[in-house]
């Protein structure tokens, strides 16, 4: 009974894509929040609000990071999604899950800005990458096995879309680990990582990867 | 003459299920604010910030449970949305409705996080999942009194829509009912059902509900 | 120059209601954070939650209040876009005035919530509600002036759009003016013409209105 | 292999939109937040309320900037994207960037609302215009080089876009070195060129520019 239910239900990858696209919206929207604007008593001059905003220089760095981390998931789930001749009920979950991990980068960008020096808040927000990772990769490989991609999207180019996942989680797992080291080393290594995936195409020596 | 405009007023689907998708992506979103980032100052190492976020395990949970509850709502509502041919005033104005109640999903959650162990808290928030449920269970039936049906849905899976929205929802009223011993259990048996409505395809003993 | 530019900028319906129905769907979940979830602390069992909750009372009824104003200025709104054939770009920034006014809702309406029992508070709620109207009043006549409208709306569905709008604020008018007995006389007022407005199809003696 | 990763990923138009839609409504919502609603205590009469309403007149003049500047720019991105056949990843990306200083603007009228007499807060404000016209002048640059713009649009057109945007940039930098004498003469000059680009087709001598 409930398989009959399920045959029906929640089927709609326009549906899908819209609520995508509010939450990406919000998400994107909520991580400029954590940098605070300053308060006005106890600035009186140009130069004690230049003091006071050099002092955001580090919340605006987990602002960057997080909108290059959203941009990219948001461009990776699109791919996905545009690539799809029909979704079923449990692809509708699949997204969903990915969806909630989304909700949840705010929280993990205001965690990484109040403790940017802390490893365990920058193993958080990693994982939080990894397990957006993980469950991306798992929304491709059950519309594949579900028969639900594009019959005129080539085998190489769904290929792709796998590996993609794959060596870009490498790259942050490893720059994630550069923590031993300094939590600002984590950092800058996977907004470069997350730069190249954006400004990539202009550099062809970092074309292989 | 209200008659005559009430003829051509307010009948898009489209705007139905785009207003929808944004004010749940929204919803989404706030219900993780309620999982709140611990201050910085108190905090001085991993140990310490380790013992702040467990501290929030509740909140997570309560972030668990809503956010199952808007997807699940999400796709309930999505199904009939899915089979409708056209809208009519009244049937916006009743999805107004539940957006309504879906609006209020941030609040319930926010009390229930506040107050996880209270049974008052549970049963406000049960209250408004049955509201949902009633909300939900009344478009449909009047989607099909009003021949706003798709013609190619088959009367089972019509019905099917209502049954699935009943034996949930009786459901959920047992697992309310289990705070007369502890809050915690109501919260876990409600999140065992929604798991089991998310993922029961893979767990065949549970296909007769 | 600027005419030749403005002949082909910014003349998408679709894009009107989708930013229409983001801002409304955002509008519709920020006006629930003002009845603002009572703070642990100071409350020891279910009878004092009760207590925190029933003083919650008015400002869930300006909730509910600030809800049915804004699904009966989505519904208004989406009648009129629903019936144009094409939009241009003064079309556009009039809708983008109607918003503008949609986004003070919150601010209205919290507003009314902290000083309920306050004139000027009702009266600045009420004139939100009027200009809102004057805007939507001005939107159709624009259209009509334009020959924006679909060819296949009749002259006196048209008309019924205009006459809706001044019977309604006539109403509110009458509502707001209550107030120089007691706010609370304006707030039931208003609520039951918009509770008219919503459910009036089911109660033909006040067909006429 | 990225290359051939980057050729099919990314490239709808229609969700580039939506985003975009979600980011604007999100964006004009969050800055009425900064109006913010009077504190009940300490105001015991209308004639209070009054007072603290008056207070709040410049951040009431920051959100209609604000709304101004978003709209413009809503409207300026619509249009280019309104005139498109297809998008490809690279224009996604531009896309993203112009959103993600557009996501920006609650954080820069929330600063100059704090710091309205402050040169620096009206410069950052400034900037932070600039940067959004650059951006947009390069989406469409990048679009013309890259063939993505639609067939039948015509150069002289095409070339409007990019003029639009220069004679308003020029226009909003003289505004902001009027904050030499007085950052409200900024603001009002801006508001003005703002209101003419709004309401300019009414005012026959304002076309030229």
């Amino acid at each position: 009974m409930a398989k009959f239910y399920n045959a029906f239900a929640g089927s709609s990858i326009e549906r899908i894509a819209a609520l995508s696209d509010g939450l990406f919206a919000i998400a994107m929207t909520l991580i400029v929040l954590e940098v605070h604007v300053p308060e006005a008593h106890g600035i009186a001059n140009d130069t004690a609000l230049l003091g006071a905003l050099v002092d955001l220089a580090p919340r605006m760095l987990t602002y960057v990071l997080s909108f290059l981390t959203l941009g990219i998931f948001w461009v990776g789930q699109q791919t996905q999604l545009n690539h799809l001749k029909r979704a079923d009920r449990d692809l509708s979950w699949l997204h969903l899950l990915f969806l909630a991990l989304i909700a949840t980068m705010p929280f993990s960008t205001s965690l990484l800005a109040n403790f940017i020096t802390f490893r365990l808040a920058l193993v958080i927000y990693w994982l939080n990458i990894l397990v957006l990772g993980v469950v991306l990769f798992f929304t491709w490989s059950y519309a594949q096995r579900h028969q639900l991609v594009d019959d005129d999207l080539s085998p190489e180019a769904s290929a792709a879309i796998c590996r993609r996942i794959i060596i870009a989680q490498s790259l942050y797992a490893f720059g994630a680990a550069l923590c031993v080291y300094n939590t600002y080393w984590s950092i800058g290594f996977i907004v470069l990582v997350q730069l190249n995936y954006v400004i990539a195409p202009r550099l062809p020596w970092l074309e292989r990867i």
